[in-house]
């Protein structure tokens, strides 16, 4: 398993050397692997590590169990280790992955890493595309994660869960248990424990590698049509010829729209699918000069054969 | 509902004036709704309409009355009728669907008739796209059924299920009901009956709107890469030039080698993902000379920097 995660950290160009790596650490099955791993590659890699844990204050004592644990952790391992807990209990799911990645981001401002490592492996893979697929995708949600994502990084996304729990066995590693992991109540967990393996048990045995299959086909050709939509969007920096946009095959009119959005804008935040058709229609219909809002802030506009996106306050 | 697929018929441009049009009767609800639909629209769409019928001989006494009860369809209505019973049941799902067209691609030749309607409605492509979702499409898969398949054209597949049972009780039309619809052995009834009902129940209320707008997104990928790859190739008509290739985004390496299998070999049946996979893996090595077979009558063939196809039989 060494072998095979330093294989996705070079193929995917992870790490650099001198790089130094924040690596979340929870003190579940996986991030106790992922740092376990990282420490026997980093003077292979030639990268220092620092390890982060936030308490999301939701847990009581199990999460101050959790701390202690990590702490013991580092200290064996002789590893720095960054500790933070919420004030305030997050709100949601959501909520409580944006402020871990809040954390996770000062940590690494504060000790100038390059990179922060994800313990996200090849099962989280499987239900992240089968629940985007559930929520409603497109080509970029089927696509899953990627091993890198500005500076958080991967390695164990080739990794399957039960290949990370035998490696925990062979090291004689222990680990916390989140009984939250096991709660229905979790969209997340309904589909780990519930759908994936009745499809598995009752459609089809190789459902895994299926989805893993589309995802990469769903990554490929969303790239290639970035690509193109970026190629034809550098050359009108500030606005689109109408006739332009109207040429294009359907799957780049959208998408030229999405970077135009994103571009005008900052991000496609709360941008989704029924904007983007919305706009469609409105830029392909025969009428005159138009107007149409995308979230509050913003709106594409359609005038004297131009189109472009407008920030509104 | 009679606007709604005459809307559908013109936008997808499915039926021209003074075509002859088979439609396929099995007496269950959705052809006798379509057959019964044509027949209020041929006057509009200056159509003729010939009904056919195929028993599979598999349900006996039930087929029998299947027959009996598009007799008489065909008698109120004043349609040509063309019916058949197989003298051989067919081994399953995939040979009955086989010699169903078979049938019905005859019957088109014999009444020189254009096109051949088939039944199927939105939520036959709601299952469909799940169903191929399931097996391990890729985007041509999860594009689910086409408005135009050769002769075949699909009049009702913007129309539900709830709509096709609404307007058969409008009109009052009666029609036969096939029990092994309901049987749980079939994949397919599996799918509907309890998959998608659970999927709605529990995951998503919206999931046959995101599936279907799911498979439309694939359908514009997919078709822009088969347009970009189709020009390519045409450029080579015999081979490709092996730098050529290499220097392709990644999803059009694939679609260039599927292109390359359909026209060296006259179609793609059995050439699956996991062929093209092998093909890239040995053109992308750097290794000299290569050949791989694809199946049992066909090659590809990387040789002197060039790449090409080849039937072995």
């Amino acid at each position: 398993m060494l072998d095979k995660v330093y294989q996705t950290i070079q193929e995917n160009n992870l790490i650099s050397p001198s790089d130094r790596v924040i690596v979340a650490l929870s003190g579940g099955p996986d991030s106790v692997c992922l740092a376990h791993i990282l420490c026997r590659l980093r003077e292979k890699l030639g990268i220092k590590i620092i390890l982060a844990h936030l308490n999301h204050n939701l847990r009581g004592k199990e999460a101050e169990k959790d701390a202690k644990f990590v702490k013991k952790f580092a200290a064996d391992f002789i590893l720095p280790l960054e500790c933070k807990k919420l004030m305030n209990k997050p709100a949601n799911e959501n909520s409580g992955r944006a402020m871990r990645y809040k954390f996770l981001k000062q940590t690494a401002k504060k000790y100038r890493a390059a990179k922060i490592a994800a313990a996200h492996h090849q099962d989280d893979q499987v239900e992240t595309i089968l629940s985007h697929f559930l929520r409603g995708a497109g080509l970029s949600g089927l696509s899953g994660m990627r091993y890198q994502n500005g500076k958080i990084i991967r390695p164990l996304l080739d990794c399957s869960r039960e290949e990370i729990l035998s490696y925990l066995e062979k090291n004689n590693l222990s680990y916390r248990v989140d009984q939250s992991n096991f709660s229905l109540k979790f969209t997340r967990n309904k589909i780990r424990l519930k759908l994936l393996p009745a499809l598995k048990k009752e459609y089809n045995p190789q459902i895994r590698k299926n989805l893993l299959r589309l995802s990469k086909i769903c990554r490929a050709s969303q790239e290639y049509i970035t690509e193109e939509a970026r190629a034809l969007i550098s050359e009108h920096p500030s606005f689109l010829l109408l006739k332009t946009w109207q040429a294009l095959p359907a799957i780049l009119k959208r998408e030229v729209l999405r970077q135009m959005i994103a571009s005008g804008s900052g991000d496609c935040r709360d941008i989704y699918a029924v904007h983007l058709e919305e706009a469609v229609k409105m830029l392909e219909a025969q009428a005159g000069n138009k107007k149409k809002n995308l979230r509050r802030d913003l709106q594409i506009i359609k005038k004297n054969g131009k189109i472009w996106v407008k920030k509104t306050n």
